[in-house]
C-alpha cells in the first residue's frame, strides 16, 4: 500500500489556484511538497476569503492540506542557497510566473537542466511560454472568456456566465499534472528532465470537444445551451412539482425505457421521437410532453422511479447537498482536515484517483502556516549534507 | 525527441466520452491505443452530430484521432481469443462500464491482475466501483447536477445551466489519466500493475474547490455568480460601447492600475474599494463606475489599453474566434487532422501538454473507421509469436 509518488519531492513556487492544485494532485499521490512562499505574505490566496474562525483563509487551506511552507526570497544570497539546496535534492520544480521571470532570477529551465539533469521543470502560465502574447497576465477568468468555454454556457439570449468551478486554472493544474507524470515516467528510461509548459488559455480550448466539432464542420459557432446537451435529446433540466431535476436519455433505449416509465409509451415510436436526431429537431415540444407528466408529482417520486427504471437522471444538488451525498461520503469525497496540534477540523474535497494498492492518507493533514517549516525543512537540508 | 508513452500499449473498451477523452491524451503523448469496439454499431458517438460531408461524425472523429479501431464481441469465443492475445502485450486495459460487467465477461481487474499482473486497469464510470449507488447509469449532466457545479453556475435568480463543455466527463478523464500515469510510474518500481477506479461524480466534487471553503466553513452553500468570481472584485464581464469584455484584477496592485488606465485614480483610494472585501461588499456600485467610463469607448480601445497597462482582460470570444486567435494558433491548439487516404482534413483541438523533450505529431492522424485496423492488428499479433 505504498503511494506512488512517495519518494518524489517537489519545490512548488506557484501560487493562487492552477499551480497549487496540480502539487494538490501530486501530494495526494504520496510526493513531498515543498511550498516555497514569499516572505511576509506568501501565497495571494492566504488572503482570500471565506476566513476560518482563526482567520485563515478557508479557500487556501482546502488547496494546500498537506503541503510543507518555507518562506524564500528569491534575491536574498541566503535565501538562494536554500532554494538551490533544495533543487539539489528535488525531482520536480513547479512555477507559474509569467515567461522569462525565472530566467531573470538565474533559474530559467535552461540553466536549471545544465546544474540538475534530473529535474522535471514544470510551468503553468496564462498564455505559454512561446506565442506573440506569452508575457500577458491572466486569471482563470480571462481564460474562459477568451477560450470560448464562456461562450457556450449560460442561457440562450442572454449575456455569457462564467463556469462556477474555476475551470480556467483547474484544468491547466490537471494538464500540468499530466505533462509531469509523463515526464516523471520518461525520466526512469533515459535519466533526464525535461520542461513542461502548460498554458491556461490551451486548456480551454483542450476541453472544448463538442463545440470545436461544430465550428470546424460548420463554420458556425454554437451558442450557450442552457440547461441543455447541445446535441442530445432529452438531456435537460425537468420541473417537477417541487423542483428540477435532470434527465439524461442519451440513447434509444434509454429514451424508450423513459417513455415506459412516464407512462407515455407511444412517444418512443412516434416519428418525432424516435430517432436522437428527431428529438433534438422536437425538443422544445418534447420538454413540454415529459414536464406535462412531471409536474404532476415530486422529485423524490420520479427520481426513484426513473432509477428504478434505469434511467440516469438526478436531482440539482447544491454544495451543501453534493457534501452530505451518501455515495459521495462511501466514496471519501469530502473529507475531514485535522490540525494534529489540536486546531479545529476542516472540511475538504477528497481524492478521486482511487488506486487498489495505495489508500490516500495524506489529504488528512492541515495546510501549512506560511513558512512553519523552515527549521524542520533547515534541519533535513543539513543531515542530507 | 522521443513520445514519453512511445512503448505503451493501451487496450481501449471506453466510449463516449470520459474514456476516450483520457486515451486521447495518452495517445498525444505517443500511447498505441486499440479501441475494441462492439460489432455493427461501434462507439456511440459514431452516431452523434455534427456529421462531416462524408457521413462521418466529427464529434467522434476529434476524440478518437490517432487511434486504432477493431471490433471484438466479448462474448464470441474466437474473438475472445484476440482479446485476450491484445491484453497479454498491454500495458494498459481502459473500460467504462458499469461495476460488475468486467466480472461477468470474465475479465474482472482481480482475474486479470493474476493473469497480466503488469497490466494496469483503468475503470471509469458514473459513481465508482464502490458505495451505495455503485451500479447506477449516469452522463454528464447527471454528474453536474448532482455533484454542485449546475447549482453555482449560471444567473442569480434564474435557473441553474449546464456547464457548456462536459466537464463531468472530461475532468473525469483527465483524473484517470493520472492514475493511470502514476501506476505507471509505480510500476517502474514494482513491476506490478494495479487498479484505477475514477468516477465521474468524485471528480465534480475535486473541482468545486471556492464552493467547498464556503460551504464547509459557513455551513452554507453558494448559489450562481453570474458572470463574476463569488470573492474577488472587479473580477467580472463589463459592457463597452460594442459589447462585452471581461477586466480581472485580482489584486489590490492591478485594482490601482485599473483606476489608473480607466481615468479615475481616485477610486483606488476610496475606503468603498480600497480592499478586495471593500470592492467585494460595494461589487454593484463598483461595476457601475467602471462602466460609466468602459461604455465610452470600444471593446477593441479597451483591450488595447488595460493591456498596455498590465491589467487581465479578454474578450468573450465564441469558439469560432478562439479557433482563430493568433496566440492560440501559435501554441497549435488548433490541428489540421489529416487522412492518408485523400479524405478532406479537420479541425481538432491540439495537444495542451507541452513537453521540451517531445513535439507531439500523433494528434494529426484521423481517427479510424469502424474496426479498420482488424487486420494490421491481427497480423502484428501473429508475428508476435
Amino acid at each position: 500500500m505504498t503511494a506512488p509518488f512517495k519518494d518524489l519531492l517537489i519545490i512548488d513556487l506557484t501560487h493562487v489556484l492552477a499551480g497549487p492544485y496540480c502539487s494538490m494532485i501530486l501530494s495526494d499521490l504520496g510526493a513531498r511538497v515543498i511550498k516555497v512562499e514569499r516572505p511576509g505574505t506568501g501565497d495571494d490566496t492566504r488572503h482570500f476569503p471565506p476566513f476560518r474562525a482563526n482567520g485563515d483563509s478557508a479557500y487556501f487551506a482546502t488547496i494546500n492540506r498537506g503541503k510543507e511552507s518555507i518562506a524564500l526570497d528569491l534575491k536574498d544570497q541566503a535565501d538562494r542557497i536554500v532554494f538551490e539546496d533544495l533543487l539539489s535534492r528535488a525531482d520536480i520544480l513547479m512555477e507559474n510566473y509569467r515567461p522569462g521571470v525565472m530566467e531573470r532570477l538565474g533559474y530559467g529551465s535552461e540553466t536549471l537542466h545544465k546544474q540538475f539533469p534530473r529535474l522535471i521543470y514544470g510551468a503553468v502560465s496564462g498564455f505559454g511560454h512561446t506565442g506573440p502574447e506569452a508575457l500577458k497576465p491572466a486569471y482563470d477568468m480571462v481564460v474562459q472568456a477568451r477560450g470560448g468555454v464562456m461562450s457556450i454556457t449560460g442561457e440562450k439570449d442572454r449575456e455569457p456566465v462564467r463556469v462556477g468551478a474555476s475551470v480556467g486554472d483547474i484544468v491547466a493544474g490537471m494538464f500540468l499534472g499530466h505533462g509531469i507524470m509523463a515526464a516523471l515516467y520518461q525520466r526512469e528510461k533515459t535519466g533526464l528532465g525535461q520542461k513542461v509548459d502548460v498554458a491556461m488559455l490551451d486548456s480551454q480550448l483542450a476541453i472544448l470537444e463538442h463545440a470545436i466539432a461544430i465550428t470546424g464542420e460548420t463554420g458556425n459557432a454554437p451558442g450557450p445551451s442552457g440547461a441543455r446537451h447541445p446535441s442530445i435529446a432529452p438531456f435537460e433540466t425537468f420541473h417537477t412539482e417541487d423542483g428540477l431535476i435532470v434527465i439524461a436519455a442519451g440513447n434509444d433505449d434509454l429514451f424508450a425505457k423513459l417513455c415506459n416509465a412516464l407512462e407515455i409509451p407511444a412517444l418512443s415510436t412516434d416519428s418525432r421521437f424516435s430517432t436522437n436526431a428527431a428529438r433534438c429537431e422536437h425538443v422544445k415540444l418534447l420538454k413540454r410532453l415529459i414536464e406535462a407528466v412531471t409536474l404532476g408529482d415530486t422529485r423524490a417520486h420520479w427520481l426513484d422511479k426513473l432509477t428504478t427504471s434505469g434511467i440516469p437522471c438526478a436531482p440539482i444538488q447544491n454544495v451543501a447537498e453534493a457534501m452530505r451525498d451518501p455515495q459521495i461520503l462511501a466514496r471519501d469525497m469530502v473529507i475531514d482536515v485535522v490540525d494534529p496540534h489540536g486546531g479545529p477540523a476542516y472540511k475538504a474535497a477528497g481524492n478521486p484517483i482511487k488506486l487498489s494498492a495505495y489508500i490516500s492518507e495524506k489529504p488528512s493533514l492541515i495546510s501549512p502556516q506560511l513558512n512553519a517549516h523552515s527549521d524542520s525543512i533547515r534541519g533535513w537540508l543539513k543531515e542530507q549534507k
